[in-house]
């Protein structure tokens, strides 16, 4: 996976994939500031008659429903219409779903499209899978553990790679189960800090259209090159405050070679035990 | 006063009340950011159909219509009606108020169905009490004092705490007028500065339903342990930017003995004189 | 220009112009923050109703097609309508126009209503000429002197300063040309560092009209400013993130008799040869 991610962060800075951004108006600065940073090129194209037309020849797409206005709703299915038809590689990230019901229907709608990925914290992958009511919001009140069957439900029947967000990563194509315990609990304290990774998954996908990596791969390596400068940048902070600009800088300045000595990642097969989540 | 803010930011860092917020476009990442930094939990939840609905369940709610978008307001309503019913605290920022036609007749819908507490500048305040045509928009072209009748007859008519900014910020339930010193000129200088407060304010506000303070001394206490988080910043900072970063440093730093220590707060009964001011 | 750009600086410091701004979502707090720093006022009054009747008082106007929405898309055909009449100088960023067919139609409208300055990169502005099919989107993919024709026929159909970004910026009001050389390439790796230099100019048009200085000084004075700035805060970054705040910090600081020292500007009359552009 070190390999892998070195390899793609390569790819992310020499190709900068054009990255589509449907996402919520809390993170739209801070996502795009990362994609920057990170050497992908932000395109935050989301209304109607426009979202679905650059779907079709962007490199990568993030839908994320934080604050989905109607525009932002019709303009989301058009955009993961046209990703499905023109094989854009996109990713889900369906914030609050399960506790309010206006994107609940959203994300169920769009997940029926076919996401290459979904990225969520544990209650949302829950809530996504049928198998909880939700949590707080854009709180997490489970565990990724807790939502590791949940994840591996929702991957098999819709053929896209999940990411559960927590201390450690749980990443997921139903078959192999990949767990990253790099990152610093900062992220949890600085808007769009998950949010803004869905947007890195997107770009990572877009570089693994030309490298040749697997979805599983992109999404795992976004994840690490990502928390890995988070643990970069943590050690300059001085609160949550310092700790995004100093963010921002780390996924600029990382190599590879921190990459490869960093990670803290294990891999390993699904076990297949009977679950009870419903996809 | 002092003693208070300590007890009340404690409950906030322990509590992590889920704080919503209906802002504007301009502020909503600093304003999410802000709350983090506290110890609050952020949800910026307002589109029709899912601000209701969360208004009932959260800790506490700001309305700020710096940019009130048609589906903004109709949420914003919708909101508000939940958190009456629910008795769910909220903050309304009329930014702008007399300024500018649809925020204006929007402000006086809000103000009827009876916020927890108003926060604005000066001339904000004078146009929502009917005493001036207000200003020339997010400017304060009058002083806090200046409007310290005008916010009485606000708080009276309305039973709301109104919190009005300035060099010294003035806060009153109509009986009781608290004058805070602290602050820094800086805070003018970072686009929410003020927004900012509003949503701690509703944060404070949902922590004080546990811990048994008035919405007098939440709001006080909200504006207190901001400003002095902004004097901690500025003595770090080498203009705005760096100013609005270390802001945030400052308010997941500040500890109760900072606030002991370094409050300037006057609290004084309201002189009953005859106001020309009208609600 | 050294000169101007010194005298106007002080001007806006002095004056506070009132800046409109009709931006997209993802720039709205950098943008607004930026104003704040070189000592304008911002206002992001862009609702229907409102963007109108404001764009008759305020001192300079911006309409930045970046996300624009149906809304937006009315307000800002409302402000401009507004600003003719009343003649409030107002800057035109047509953001990936060419590729985006909404916005494209937007912005042949509000060309047609008469920009007192138009900024984009060479893609952007070949598109509006007439030129090019348009860049990637946000990206330019055509140098500023690329598009130093269809520049010199948009400024001369329109009346309109013209003003192409990139790593020496060109400004011209079809007679003049004014070549910077200011600036840094991390204004490229930080989101909103083009569009906040729209808000910038317009401040500084707003500026112009209690100095007595023409359009075209105004334009490239802000410019000049603001990629002096951009110097002086690369000086000090350690990366995109701690740019962008020392970017701010370096507005707030950026002084008359640097300006003088560190421009590096070229005045020049338009040649004229035959183009081939179509405005």
């Amino acid at each position: 996976m070190a390999t892998a991610t070195a390899e793609l962060l390569t790819a992310v800075r020499e190709g900068q994939p054009l990255t589509q951004c449907i996402t919520n108006s809390v993170v739209t600065g801070f996502t795009a500031n990362v994609l920057l940073a990170v050497g992908a090129a932000p395109a935050m194209v989301d209304i109607v008659d426009e979202a679905g037309m650059f779907a079709g020849v962007t490199a990568g797409l993030l839908i994320n429903l934080g604050t989905p206005t109607p525009e932002q709703r019709r303009a989301s299915l058009e955009a993961a219409a046209a990703a499905h038809t023109a094989a854009t590689p996109w990713v889900l990230d369906p914030v609050a779903v399960g506790a309010l019901p206006v994107r609940t229907a959203l994300a169920r709608d769009l997940v029926a499209v076919g996401p290459s990925a979904i990225r969520g914290n544990a209650s949302e992958i829950l809530a996504l899978a049928g198998a909880s009511a939700g949590g707080r919001g854009v709180d997490a009140t489970d565990t990724p553990e807790a939502a590791a069957d949940a994840a591996r439900s929702l991957a098999r029947t819709h053929g896209a790679v999940v990411a559960v967000s927590g201390p450690v990563d749980l990443i997921t194509d139903g078959d192999t189960v990949i767990r990253i315990a790099n990152g610093d609990a900062l992220l949890t304290r600085v808007t769009g800090g998950g949010c803004a990774l869905g947007a890195v998954m997107a770009a990572f996908l877009g570089a693994a259209r030309t490298t040749g990596h697997t979805a599983l791969e992109a999404v795992a390596a976004a994840s690490l090159a990502y928390t890995l400068a988070a643990e970069d940048a943590a050690v300059a902070a001085g609160g949550p405050g310092s700790f995004a600009v100093a963010l921002l800088d780390a996924l600029a300045a990382v190599e590879p070679v921190r990459i490869l000595s960093g990670a803290r990642v294990e891999v390993s097969a699904v076990e297949d035990r009977p679950v009870e989540v419903h996809g």
